[in-house]
């Protein structure tokens, strides 16, 4: 069936290197990954993962314009490494897991913490505070062979040039198999899912104007401007 | 690019009185839209209405298995009108968002009530509560010109033959051109959005083997079997 007017491309990503582009199906999220960030949002570290999602529509490309959410009060960057998936599956084991990784990227979870903090008080959802418009940038992604070393690989993410989130990976408290395994408990993963692996310790505001970057060793660096 | 293994295909649901298919872009979801279900969940009525959503995977046309999801222990219905856009856009004003309804269907928000309960208790997101594998089953969808007089139409949901959940869809606190307007007001819409407009009272547990069924005066019915 066709609309009277066609909707929005299907949403993707660029492939590092190449001009093909990775078709984005859905966007998972862990909460609280990093030790640090988990304290300074008041969690205890050792509960297990807990995930959430974003429309694949959110996806922004490295380079392009990201508008300052309508009527949002207190936007946050959440850098984060990026895994894109190959292969899907269900009860996905933790030594099983590398296998489906199709590349890795350099993202940020940009959150309205505005409507995060009032659903977290009343115990309402997180939908619209973490999956509002152009709310997934994404780097370029990296085909796994290519990678570097990313169990010792670190992130950065810098606003205006000033260092504000800055973490070794290997501080995550789910390791990255863990998270498909966990995952893939909860729902059948498919090729084209991303997953956001939770942030360090640093989040904090953005406003109209920042320049915001994330580095991950060996990756292609994301850059974006808040409009 | 090409995967190892092929994705699914694109979400879809079957178009009354037709061969073809409607794309299923995203799925969104109204929380307690009828006031005696906003009792039976402890909530104020003249609260404004939130969002959550669903991945576009989770659709299960009529007739289509649906399987009990693993380690869920309380597996509730949700009977719910379900309204598909043809028009997308942001920032819809009431009165225009009729012109952007492709068509109406009957539908079921499955939900796992243990995750969400514990996920409101933990003011944590709720994702993995509402959006599991085949957790919007969907009947076809009936074109807009095709429709019966949605506003005097009646919703009823059972469960082996017996009624769990009847009400007039005049009895949703927010009806639908206001639920669009809305939810253009905190993304932009797009055609191929499904929008679940919340659930009347008499939610209730399900079981393996229970056959759900849900009518709504002049659409098409939708019947599952839990698996």
């Amino acid at each position: 069936m066709e609309f009277a007017l066609p909707p929005p491309p299907p949403p993707s990503l660029a492939i590092a290197g190449t001009h093909t582009r990775f078709p984005v199906r859905r966007i998972f999220c862990v909460g609280r990954n990093y030790a640090a960030h988990a304290a300074e949002m008041g969690a205890d570290r050792r509960a297990p993962p807990f995930f959430f999602t974003k429309p694949a529509d959110a996806v922004v490309d490295s380079g392009a314009p990201v508008p300052y959410p309508p009527a949002c009060r207190d936007l946050h960057h959440e850098g984060e490494l990026v895994v894109a998936l190959g292969r899907g599956g269900a009860g996905i084991a933790a030594q099983d897991a590398p296998a489906h990784i199709w590349g890795y990227a350099a993202g940020i979870d940009l959150t309205r913490r505005d409507l995060q903090a009032a659903a977290k008080k009343a115990g309402r959802p997180w939908d619209m505070a973490k999956g509002f418009d152009h709310s997934a940038p994404c780097g370029a992604i990296c085909p796994v062979a290519d990678c570097h070393d990313i169990a010792r690989a670190r992130l950065e993410l810098t606003v205006n040039g000033t260092t504000r989130q800055a973490a070794p990976l290997a501080d995550m408290i789910w390791p990255v198999p863990d998270i498909i395994s966990h995952l893939s408990g909860l729902v059948t993963l498919a090729p084209g899912d991303l997953i956001f692996t939770g942030t360090p310790a640093g989040v904090g505001p953005l406003k109209p104007g920042d320049q915001v970057g994330v580095t991950i060793t060996g990756l292609p660096p994301l850059s974006i401007k808040i409009t």
